[in-house]
Order: C-alpha cells, then structure tokens, then sequence
C-alpha cells in the first residue's frame, strides 16, 4: 500500500493544481467530512443485515468510493493544520486503552464514563 | 510516518482484544464516522476566521484526538469490508481530474455538474 | 398544543433577550441542526431493536429534548429566512406524493429514482 | 398557519398510505434527520456571507423544501414515540433560561458549561 506521506502529497498537488486552497478553511472542510460520512451512512439507511450484506456485495466501488472521500478530508485537513495523523491515531489509541481497559471493556458497547 | 498496513493492525488489535468486532456492523460504523465527523465540525461553529485560528492555535491536541477518531473509523471500516484504502483514494483522484479538469475548475467551487 | 406562531415567538424571544442574533448565520445554523440532529441519533447507536426499546423508555426525556433542539433551529431558520414552515410541509408532502404514487411504493424503502 | 396537530396528521397519513411504518425504526429515523439536516446544510458551505445571501435569494425552494424534509421527521418521530414536541420545546427553553442567564450569556456563544 502506498504510503500516508505519498496520498497527502497526491491530495494536495491535485488541490492545489485547481487553487483551491482558497477555500480550506477548517470549517468547510470539516462540514466536507460530515457530508462524506453521512452519503456513506446513507447506503446502509433501511436496511437489515441481510440487505446491508447485499448492498455491500453490490455496491462495493460506490461504498468505497465514499470511504475514500472520507480518507480525503482527513488528510488534507491534516496537512493544512500540520498534524501527524499517524502520530495521532497512535496517541488516540493510547488514551483509549485506559479508557477501555480490556477485562472492563470485554464485549460490552458502553461507553467509558458508564464503565 | 507509520503505514497504514500497520496502523490498520494495530487498530484491529485493540478491537478484538475488547471482543468489539460483533457491534461493528456497517451501519453502525457509519454512525461513528459521522458523529465524530460533528465533533470535529462543532470545533468552528459560531466561530470567524481569525476565532478558529485561534482556537486551533489553542486546542490542536483535541482536534488532533477528533481528526485520529474519524481516522480510526476509516482504517476499520476499510479492513471489515476489505476495502484497500490506498488504492481506492487513488481511484477517487483519478476519477475527480476527470470531473473537475484543471482549466474548467481553477479557483472556482463550482460543483462538478454545474461546471 | 401551542401553536407554531407561538412558539417561534418564544425562540426569537429567547434569542433577542441574549442578543444573539448577530451568531445566527445560516451556516452555523444548519451545522446546529446537523450537531444535534447527531445528538439523537447516539442514543441509537450500537443497539439493536430490543435495547432500543428499552432506552427510549428509560430515557424519554432526553430524546425529547434532542428532539425540541432540533425543533428550536428549524423553527428559528425559518423565522429568520422567513419561510412558512408549515406552507413548506404542506408543499413537501404534495410533491413526495407525485414522486411517491401509493401504488407504487407502498411497503418498499426503494428512493423514488429507483422506484 | 396550521397547527402542529393537523401538519402530524398530514404526515402519518402519507406514512400509513404508503405502509412505510415498517421501516421508521427510530435508529433510521435519526439517520434520516441527520441526512436531512446534512442536505440543508451543503447549501452554505464553501461560500462567504454574501455568496450566502445571494443564494438563499436564488434557492429559496429549495432551501424551504430541506426546512420542510427535516421539520417532517421531527412531527413523524415525535408522534412515534409519543412525545409532545411544543410541550417539549417549552420545557427545553425554561431549562436553556436556568442554563443561560441573560446577564452573564448576552452577546456571548459560549457554551453554558464555560460561561
């Protein structure tokens, strides 16, 4: 797989080839995240598992496409903001083993502050 | 930068030692990336440009923990539905120089079909 | 029940006795819908038909207050746009009958342009 | 303008015509507010002030239909789950009253928990 460093490069040259830096303000961007996420939730609305199994069977280019979208805005808002999205993922990860330490956590969905 | 071979691991790694694996239905998943997507949006809500320079200046670890959450959700959504992220991010590019030509869209945020 | 003139005579009060009108542009606007309209759809997430049952009836007035939130910014976008709320419904419901002929779509979740 | 009662009416009699109860589970209801409220909210984004107002001028039916789809899923979800939503809206405003005092909120959007 290609590396985090080469796709961010790729994402910017391609925006900045069209000037539109202009517009990445961190507020429209992050309002781009939340339409991606929500066109990418929209394919599972209605949906049982069964039909959710099909539609991704079906409909796989389309779901990946949105999870790249997605994968986009992250990135480029990382550039923009100078963040080390891999450096920060990893912190995350961290934090959320206190968090969610395993033998409370095991099997259960709640959230930490109701562990 | 770490790979996203490895960060995918690594996140799988911390899911199935909490045993997670049977809440992560794709419509669910997709209920996070939106909802963390609204965390990070709710960052430069209310606020104008210079407030949000500002503000980032001030909580750069918080939307780091914001932007590695949506991250997080994508490298995870990715691997369940075997989806290389990589190569679909690259796909997308491609496809988006089609719909957005250089000449046609420079400085302009003109949607695609309206171009 | 109050009536919507009422009620969005109370919504503006509210807002002009804090002077707060001067924050509600139409984008931070819609980003309050989006946020809290995310508000309530967490309450839902990770559980299945049974657990939600059993969380609405032990929650209800949280949900109906995410509900109220999401009432108070339409009922505020609207007033501020200066769009009959009401008339729009009507109007909407009119044109998703056309769109959605009973024949056709009766007992399918199928979106109109697939119908 | 009609009352909340006769708008609900409306809509739970286009809802049963079409025999559509069967899906409005109240996790793909939420998702619909959210998917909704994500429309409505893609008409400011990437645009300034000006280009906002010169948009609502030329957009204004397309602006109230968004308006409409969501207000639609607030009375349909309201009804569904038996909540009284003008009754609801007032309680939330006496509890945003207690939460922000006028004094120390005017002119201010600061969250009540750093007020």
């Amino acid at each position: 797989m290609k590396s985090l460093k080469y796709l961010t490069w790729k994402i910017i040259n391609f925006r900045d080839a069209r000037d539109w830096k202009q517009f990445h303000n961190p507020k429209d961007v992050a309002i781009s995240l939340v339409l991606e996420a929500s066109e990418l939730m929209a394919h599972f609305q209605w949906k049982n598992n069964l039909e959710i199994k099909k539609h991704i069977a079906t409909n796989k280019m389309e779901i990946s496409e949105e999870l790249a979208d997605i994968f986009y805005w992250v990135l480029l808002m990382s550039h923009d903001l100078d963040i080390n999205i891999a450096e920060a993922l990893e912190k995350k990860l961290k934090k959320n083993e206190i968090k969610y330490p395993v033998e409370k956590s095991r099997g259960k969905h709640t959230k930490y502050n109701k562990l």
